[in-house]
C-alpha cells in the first residue's frame, strides 16, 4: 500500500510500504476513507520533534472502513465504518472508564508508537476500545465534520472544558489554528458569553468570527496582553484556551487569564515550563494534555448530525494522498488552516 | 507598643515602635490578643525573601479585639473580638464578591504591604471586609483552633479545594508543617478514603495520624515517589496538596499525581516553575495560590465552634511576644510545628 513517511525535516514522501497486519488478536484493519494533516505533524516536519533513523509514518485522524479483525474484536466486523482517534486505548481500563481514554494503560499514539494514518490503511491496536463505530457509512459532505472528531474538534472542547468554560463567563483562544478555531466552537456550546480570538490571518478571523468569537486580538505579546485586559475591564478572561504549546503563548495565556480563571492547554508544549509565581499569586488553574477525543464523540456527534457545529469548515484545501507534501509546506507556510487528504 | 521586626537573616527583635493610628477612614486597630510564627515567615527569617533596609515589621496572623475605627468602618466596633485574615480585603470588589479575597483589587498582606501582626496593636486597612467578625469574646481554649483560620487552616482548605479532594478519593499531602497537617483535616472534611502524609518528624506524623492521614511515607524524592505509587494500585494519588513550595516537594507533587488528577499547591513557591510535559502528557491539574482564608472562616467557623475539628493542636509551643525569637528558632530548627505568641 501506499503510505506518508516523513525522512527528514521538510522530507515527506508516499511511498510504496508493505500492508498492515493483524498483529495481535485484538487489532483491526481499516481501509482509510479520509485523513489530514495536523498542527501536531508540523513539529517533526520541521525538525523540532525527533524522527528516528527509519523515517517516521505519520498522521494520526482518520475516518476508515474496517477491512479485517483479529479474533478477540467483538464489536467490531468488515465493512463497519468508523472513526479512529489519534491516540489508541484499551477501553476497559480504569482511565478509560473514567472518560480519560489518553491516559489508558495500554495508550499509544498513531504515527507514534504505531503506524500513522496518512496511509491506505491503517493497524488499530485494540480496535474494540479504539475505534468509534458509526451507525452508518458516513454522508460525503459529513466527511471532513466528523473527521475533526478524531482530533482537533474534540481537543478544542477539552481546551474548553479543562479551562472550565461556563456559561456567561468571558473565555480567550489563543492561537488560530484548526485546534484554536474547533475551541471557539467548544467555548460557544459550553455557554460563554464573550470569545476573544487572538490570532491575526484574516481567513482565520472570518472563520472564528463565523464560530462565535466576538472579539479578534491581533497583537502578540505584551499588546496583546493589553489588549486582552482592554476588552475585559482589567483583569484578563475567566477561562483561557492555549492551543499552541510556543512559549510565547504561554506566557500570553497565563498574563491574560483573570485571577481566579483557568487555563486549558492542548498545544503539545514546547516551552520551559509554566511560569511558578503569576500562576499561583494569581490563583490560576492549568488544565489540559492530550484530549480524549474517543470520549468526547459521544457529547459532539449529535451536534454533527443536527448541523449544530460546522468543524470541518477548518479544512481550506483538499488533497489525494500522492499531494502530501504539497499540503504539508501549505500548513507550513500557513497558506492553509488545515488539509484533508483522501488516498 | 511593642512589635517584633525581623533586621536581617536569624536577626528577629522585639522592639518600642509607634502605636499604630488610623490612617484611611476604612482603618480599625485592634489589639492582638493571640498571634503566631508561619512557616512562610521562615523565608525571609533564612535570608530567602527581601527584608528591606529598615527591618520587616512581620507576622500576619492574628485574633484581636477592636480598639478603634475610621468613620467609614460600619460593621465593627469598640470591643468586638475579632479573626484577622493574612491578607486585607475590601470586601466589596467582584473577587471578594466571589470569595476569592486574596484577588481583592485593595489586596495587601499584612507584614508585607502594611505592618505586620506580631506585636501588641495591628492596623487594618478595610477593617469592614478584612476582619471576621466573633459573635463573642472566644473562650481561652478555642483562641488556637480559632487562630489557625487566619492562615494555616484556611490555607489547609485551600490546597484540599483546588486539588479537588472529593469523597472516596485518595489524597496525598506532602509536607508536614502546619499547613500540611491542616490539609489531612480538610481532605478528612471533604471525605477523602485514604489519606497519605509525606512528612518524616514522629510528632509530626502522629498528629497527621490523629487528624485523619491513613499512611505514611517518609522517604523522600523518587524512593517517596515509588512508595506513593505502590500504596496507590501503580497510578498515583487523585489529589495532592503541595505545602511546601520548594523544588523538591513540587517535582515530588506532579510525580504522585494520578493522570487526570490535580494538585493544589499552597506552598510559597521557591521553585523554577511547573514541569511542562509530566502535567501535559497525564493531564494533570494544577490549581492553587494564596487561599482566601476570609471565604472559608464561615465554612469552617463551625466545625471548630462544634468541635468537629482540631486545628489548633498545630501549636505544640506557646510564647510571649518578649520570646519570640525563641519561637522562630525553634521554628527553623524544626523543634517547633507551629509557635503560638501571646502580647
Amino acid at each position: 500500500m501506499l503510505a506518508t513517511v516523513l525522512h527528514a525535516p521538510g522530507d515527506i514522501r508516499v511511498e510504496k510500504v508493505p500492508d498492515p497486519q493483524i498483529q495481535m488478536p485484538t487489532d483491526a484493519i481499516i481501509r482509510v476513507i479520509v485523513t489530514c494533516i495536523c498542527g501536531s505533524d508540523l513539529w517533526p516536519y520541521r525538525g523540532l520533534d525527533q524522527i528516528g533513523p527509519e523515517g517516521r509514518r505519520i498522521g494520526h485522524e482518520a475516518i476508515g472502513v474496517v477491512e479485517e479483525v483479529g479474533r478477540d474484536v467483538h464489536t467490531l466486523k468488515p465493512g463497519d465504518w468508523v472513526l479512529m482517534p489519534f491516540c489508541f486505548s484499551d477501553g476497559t481500563c480504569e482511565f478509560c472508564q473514567e472518560g480519560l481514554h489518553t491516559a489508558c494503560i495500554h495508550k499509544g499514539f498513531f504515527g507514534g508508537q504505531v503506524d500513522g494514518a496518512q496511509a491506505e490503511a491503517v493497524r488499530i491496536p485494540f480496535a474494540d476500545g479504539t475505534l468509534y463505530k458509526l451507525a452508518e457509512p458516513a454522508d460525503e459532505n459529513l466527511l471532513p465534520h466528523l473527521l475533526t472528531l478524531t482530533d482537533v474538534m474534540g481537543t478544542g472542547y477539552h481546551a474548553a472544558k479543562t479551562a472550565r468554560v461556563m456559561p456567561g463567563k468571558t473565555v480567550a483562544v489563543v492561537g488560530d489554528g484548526a485546534v484554536a478555531l474547533c475551541g471557539v466552537i467548544a467555548a460557544k456550546k459550553l455557554g460563554a458569553e464573550r470569545i476573544i480570538l487572538l490570532g491575526r490571518h484574516p481567513n482565520r478571523i472570518a472563520l472564528a468570527q463565523k464560530f462565535g468569537a466576538t472579539d479578534i486580538v491581533s497583537e502578540r505579546g505584551e499588546t496583546a496582553v493589553a489588549r486582552v485586559k482592554e476588552i475585559t475591564g482589567g483583569w484578563g478572561a475567566h477561562a483561557v484556551l492555549e492551543c499552541v504549546g510556543t512559549e510565547l503563548a504561554l506566557q500570553t495565556a497565563v498574563q491574560i487569564t483573570r485571577p481566579g480563571g483557568s487555563i486549558g492547554r492542548v498545544g503539545v508544549p514546547h516551552h520551559q515550563g509554566i511560569p511558578a509565581d503569576i500562576t499561583f499569586y494569581n490563583n490560576i488553574f492549568i488544565g489540559g494534555g492530550p484530549a480524549p477525543t474517543r470520549a468526547y464523540m459521544d457529547i459532539l456527534l449529535p451536534d454533527i448530525l443536527a448541523g449544530k457545529i460546522l468543524p470541518g469548515l477548518v479544512f481550506d484545501l483538499s488533497l489525494s494522498l500522492q499531494e502530501i507534501a504539497k499540503g504539508y509546506r501549505a500548513m507550513d507556510e500557513r497558506q492553509a488552516i488545515k488539509v484533508l487528504i483522501k488516498p
